[in-house]
């Protein structure tokens, strides 16, 4: 089985952290990044930072256009990121298909670089709530996918691997810094500005503030 | 139930005939094409054409980049099309993952549009052998988009048509025709010209040859 792996890094925390574990189980990673529509793109910096930092063997950042398709306030100029509050709807911070049309280009790019393995950083606890990050989507993903490719039709069957799947953000953390994850470099709001300094009061802020607060380690996180 | 549809639209004989199934069903029809990387560009001249004629509620062209990837003689200037040859090995025309993407962007926007019905015009007899065009495949995407989508975890599920999945070519021209059809006016050649006209010799081109005379109808096509 080829060794490769294709890991999508967005330059959040979690994103790096799945980087950080694919690294330590020797695959040779590949890191795929998109330029979505997102508003910030200080994101796109911390992961090319942090693709530089794991000497991946090659990163890609794909352009696409989902804010062309709308219906997020991270791709919608007219909407509003909203500060966190804790609820069980989806948030207006969902952005319609992101996580298949994101799997859907490392299925494709996995196939030309004849690899096996494609890593996501979903976790289905501390999120926010979207349907895209739930393992029974991801075994779905999967299942699909190995009746897409001519690959899989030939035998070299796709695992989309969510290490981080059952943890909450404190546990990411504490495998993260085990491996050596700078988390300063890391970039997880929904709104930094264009120095990477972090909101401070959106989902993905909270989220990740509580998890070092749980965690019991500083924040490195950089605030505006 | 919202009596929209979405129709993926090449501009080829069966995304055409697709689009006049939906409109008979009385469908609000919507047309989703690719600017994908494909060499010849033609065929969204002819998919702009067909939108038009079918007065579709709006047409979409979605530019993105699936010759970045490679791996197929559609979109790498370095592979040729090759003549038309009977085997059952997937052809150099696969293009990685294409259909997962296509339908990735139709569910993003569907879920925006409140749209339920999505079409897309593969069959699994006189085509090329891409897996991305049987039946089981199309069952796994849709089962897959079910977990994956805000609007399908509230219960409005999303339904992925494919009226021609068990037609040949013959059968899909002949349904075509009783609906109106205007096969001149269609493009399926791989490698058409920038006025249109085909190749004559490509597996698009034999199989759409096949399907004229099978059904026993003077060829509309305008080869090169």
């Amino acid at each position: 089985m080829s060794k490769k792996a294709l890991i999508l890094l967005s330059g959040g925390l979690d994103s790096t952290t799945t980087l950080a574990i694919a690294k330590s189980q020797n695959f040779d990673c590949y890191a795929l990044s998109f330029d979505y529509g997102q508003k910030q793109k200080s994101e796109l910096v911390a992961a090319k930072r942090i693709a530089k930092l794991f000497s991946v063997s090659e990163h890609r950042i794909m352009k696409i256009s989902l804010d062309d398709i709308g219906g997020s306030a991270l791709t919608d100029k007219a909407i509003a990121v909203p500060k966190f509050k804790l609820s069980d709807a989806i948030p207006i911070t969902y952005v319609p298909a992101r996580n298949t049309v994101f799997l859907s280009y490392a299925m494709a790019w996995a196939e030309v670089l004849d690899c096996q393995n494609v890593f996501i950083g979903v976790n289905a606890l501390d999120y926010s709530g979207y349907p895209d990050c739930r393992l029974e989507y991801i075994n779905a993903f999967e299942n699909m996918a190995n009746l897409a490719t001519k690959r899989a039709v030939e035998g070299q069957k796709l695992k989309i691997n969510v290490p981080l799947i059952k943890l909450n953000k404190a546990q990411i953390i504490n495998q993260g810094l085990a491996l050596g994850v700078d988390y300063s470099l890391t970039q997880t709001c929904y709104q930094a500005d264009e120095n990477g300094r972090a909101c401070g009061f959106c989902d993905a802020c909270e989220y990740r503030k509580r998890g070092f607060i749980d965690a019991k380690i500083a924040d490195p996180t950089k605030y505006q």
